[in-house]
This record gives structure tokens, sequence and C-alpha cells, in this order.
């Protein structure tokens, strides 16, 4: 996406605000870390689902657009479906995703996410929608 | 919740850091509000899909909460599908949300999101379940 | 959809074999119902998860196409998500359902079935994508 | 569940019905294979969406069952999340299921379904309770 970014900067934007480290992003393959810290906790000290579901989504979102944006197409997502399998409360939640499906319209990923003992916590199936970069919306 | 509350305060928890702002809080009826900042955004500029998720889930979270805390219960997430409908860029996004199911052991949410004109920009389906505060983990 | 039926009649198809008796079919507004029989249940004795997917999938694709038909489209169903909420092993089940959203891509409803005390029972959010008539597929 | 099986025989239910051939189950692994006839299709001619999802839960709800039963437990399903990812019309589906998670309350399956050339046409995520078989209702 080099030299056709985006306005905001991953910094700039949710990612930045999270902590989110994206480690690798391909078509095939996406991965990050993010490391545990009370602002991503809910009340009762364990990490917030809606963490999970934020790294799932930015990691199925990348993985897309780096396969369409050089074909003039960017990728939106039409539903996040995170399952929440185990509380963390500390250390480092690394995430990695795969796409089950790369379909003109639509892609859809399974993403896995583990605490600092490789222990799956949380587990996330992402839609995202294929769309013209002239005409993202409406949907 | 008074007088037992857990650890951190809404404000220093992920609540905090998205800036959710909860307008009602009880067993049948759950609202909130977000005001839509650049942090918020993913880089292509529309509100990132994970706060959705975010908000739908603190909002299922503390509605169940509300009834069981009392029996000596809590309510933890088990898993949250949120869908995207509208992007959103600015404004304030407000959320509303009511059980569908009372269970013994998991209460279903559906939240609905809409935007500063009212659009409906995204609806979430939520699962917690209700589990022992004496042992809320494992699941 | 008359004069230019599919191939199959309802009756030949899968809503025949699961006894599916719709009674309502509009962009605005879906409803079904359907006996419930031994052949129907899984081998506990309580109506098996897949009837009540396969009741929201197939009234959630009628409503789509009941609007974009005449436009040269046809609905495709993207996905399905169905949450059990009490056990039904006899009388009729009844399904209402309402879109949340009417894209131009894609429809999303949500199907609430009820027991023949009106107690909900499963709740369904379905996501049908809307193609051109002339190439459904590939997705 | 020798010796212990529920009133009715697969084969009366609704597994027998859309004709499922289960050849796998183990708390570590389900398959099945189901053969497509006109009567498992919509009415466009493709595969209802309901058959996959009906496939997922039965081998979900067995795949639980075979590891609680001893323990006096039976296995309930909460939710079936099915993605369609290709459309079929014709041959034989297989599905393929692995837990994700195994827990005291609840378990996460993944299902993957290929049509007769290998291709992946649907996925589902299932989520089981499990539950006393003394009381296994009401939720």
């Amino acid at each position: 996406m080099q030299g056709e970014a985006p306005g905001l900067t991953e910094s700039q934007a949710f990612d930045g605000l999270v902590g989110l480290e994206i480690t690798e992003v391909s078509p095939e393959r996406v991965s990050a870390q993010i490391a545990v810290r009370d602002e991503l906790l809910q009340t009762f000290g364990v990490l917030h689902g809606g963490v999970y579901a934020t790294v799932a989504e930015s990691l199925a979102s990348r993985g897309t657009v780096a396969a369409v944006w050089s074909e003039g197409s960017v990728g939106l997502g039409l539903s996040n479906h995170t399952s929440f399998l185990r509380p963390v409360s500390a250390g480092t939640v690394t995430a990695v995703g795969r796409p089950l499906h790369r379909g003109r319209t639509t892609w859809v990923w399974d993403i896995e996410m583990t605490d600092s003992e490789g222990r799956r916590c949380a587990v996330s199936r992402v839609t995202i929608a294929v769309r013209p970069r002239s005409e993202p919306h409406p949907r």
C-alpha cells in the first residue's frame, strides 16, 4: 500500500491506541502481538473481549488489502465473530491468521490468539468484503 | 456492584481508553455513547470494527452483571458476533441493547448501534456466561 | 419470482423435506411455521439445531429475493449464526424475521423463533449476498 | 453412549432424514459425509445452507458427548455459526471437525466442509454447552 497510503498512520489510528504490533501481513498469513496492560482490561481484571476482536479485525483487514489493493480494491469488515476461550490478565497475546476463503467479493479469515504460555485464549472468524477503491461505500 | 467493585475503575480499564460513556445499565436495557475521534478509526478513516465490538461487549457484560452479581455470580463473555452495516467516520455512535435470553448459565444480548443521524451502523449478538464469583474461571 | 422460477419447487427442495410452511414473504417481514416431529429431533429428543438454522436461512433468503429479483439479482447465503435458547421437543415452532440492513451487496436479517407457548427458543442472524442473476457464482 | 442411548436412533432422527453418514466420532476429531440430492437443495439448485449447519451441529454435538457422557454429562448446542464459501449442487460433501476448546462448561468446534473435488465449501464454528445429564435444561 506504499505510496497510496490512506490518511491515518497506524500509530494515529485504533491499532496505535490499543498497542497492536503487527508482525506479518500477507494474503496467506497474518500475525501480531499485543502486550497486556491495565488499559486493555475490563474491570474484572481480564483482557477485554473487544481487544481480541480488534486484533482479529485489523489482521483480517490487512491481509485482504495486501492482496486486493493492487487490483484497485479495498477490504472492509462485514462481520467479526470472536469466541473467548480462556481469560488472560497479563503477558503477551499472539495472534495468527489464515484465510479460509479468498473470493472475488468476500474473504473469510480464521484468527487464533494464544497467551504467553501458548494456550489458545480466543478465536475469531472475520468476513471482509472486497470493494472497488473508487466506491467502497455504501454497502 | 458497589462495595464489591473489582480492582480497576472504568476509567482505568479499556472502556476508559476507548472513551465509552455508559448511559444506562439494567438487566432489561443497556445503552452507551461514544464520540468518534481519530484514535478510534482504522487507517482508511472509518470507525474500527473493534470499537463496535468493544461497545457491545461492555454493555452486554454490564447488563448481565447488574442482574447476577447480587446472587453471587459474575458475567464473562463467551462470544461476540458483530456485523458492520454502514461506515462511520465522525459524530457520535449510540448503542442500545436488550437481552434476548436470560438463562441460568448464559445470557444472549442484541446490541444495535446507530450514527449521529440515527442510521443503524452495526449490530452485535453477544453471549455472556454466568459463573459463580468464587470460581469464575476456567471455563 | 413467478414465470422465472428456479428449477425446483419448494416441495421438491429442502424446505419440503423439513416441512417448512412459509406464511409471509416480503422485503420487510418474513414468517414461517414448522411442526415438530420425530424426524426433526436429534437423538436426545429435542429439535435439532440444524432445523432452526434451516428455517432462518430459508426465510432470509426469500425475503431478500422478494426485493432484488425484479432488479435482476438473486440472494445467496453468506453466513448463518443461530443461537439456541430453549429446547423444544413438541408442538409448532413459529419464526418471524425482519431485515436489519438492506444494502446493495448484502442484507442482514434477524430471525426469532418461538415455541407453541410463545417462548423464544432460537434466534438467527443471517447475512445474504446480493448477486447478479447472470453471474451468481463464484463468490 | 452404548447401553445408555437416548430414545431415538440416528436413522429415526434428523440425521437420518438428511442422510448424514458419520464416519468418525472422538473428542479429538469428527467426520462425516453427505450425498447431495435434490431434497437437500434450495430452489436455486444449490445445497441449502441449513444442511451445512446441520452437519456441523451433529458432529460437534457428538464429539463433545463422546467425551463427557461417561462423566454423567451431555452436550447441547449453544450456537452455530456457518459461513458459506462455495455453492455445491452435486456430489458428496465431506465434513471434518476438531475441538478448539474443551472446557468444563463449553466446547468450541471448528468444522470444515469440502466438495467432491476437495474445495472448501463451508465452515462452521459451533459452541456446545456441557450439562449434567440429570438436569440438561433449562439453560
